[in-house]
């Protein structure tokens, strides 16, 4: 069993390609035995983005604070806190912050990516 | 792709015994094709609590309003908003609500349950 608050987790810095103002913080990994998914916390800065993109597998998504765009093939869906996102494996998607603060999400994905 | 507020799901009461004052929201399921790990939203009033159980499954839980208290063998985890918390599976766990607000928190789970 593990508690820990997400903000004594070193965020990391997104550097793939695409990606503006990223930080990715990896709450629950392989390392704490999790056998299946994987929780991570992203923060992306006023401006910032992740890069658009599609893989073989899927996000589950919460959204904690800030205001984004979700960014799919033709069409921009806003996202605000509370809302749970599911992106389905091989669908472009970005997320975007579109605010004057940070947006702050949950991010899960399964370990057999 | 989906996009919910999480408001927008219907609670159902967990009637499953040991379990007082409890709701969950289905916020991603097999229905919305998701095809490893399910995210539900649970709301415990002041004073509930989760049945005291063990299963073959995970958890991965982060806090999202509300001070809680995670039972174990022999311990108790304070819990507060920001919190990830990683259950394996096989051990004994109960989430119970200390505070004189909701406890809000999600909660996923493999699908192979």
């Amino acid at each position: 069993m593990k508690v820990v608050n997400f903000n004594k987790i070193k965020g990391e810095e997104v550097s793939d390609p695409g990606a503006k103002d990223v930080t990715v913080r990896w709450l629950i990994s392989k390392n704490d035995g999790a056998p299946n998914f994987a929780m991570r916390l992203f923060e992306i800065k006023p401006g910032g983005f992740t890069p658009y993109h599609q893989h073989q597998w899927e996000h589950e998504v919460f959204i904690l604070k800030g205001d984004g765009s979700l960014v799919t093939e033709g069409k921009a869906s806003p996202l605000k806190p509370g809302d749970a996102v599911f992106v389905p494996g091989g669908e472009n998607h970005q997320f975007k912050n579109v605010s004057e603060e940070d947006l702050i999400f949950l991010c899960l994905i399964p370990h057999k990516v």
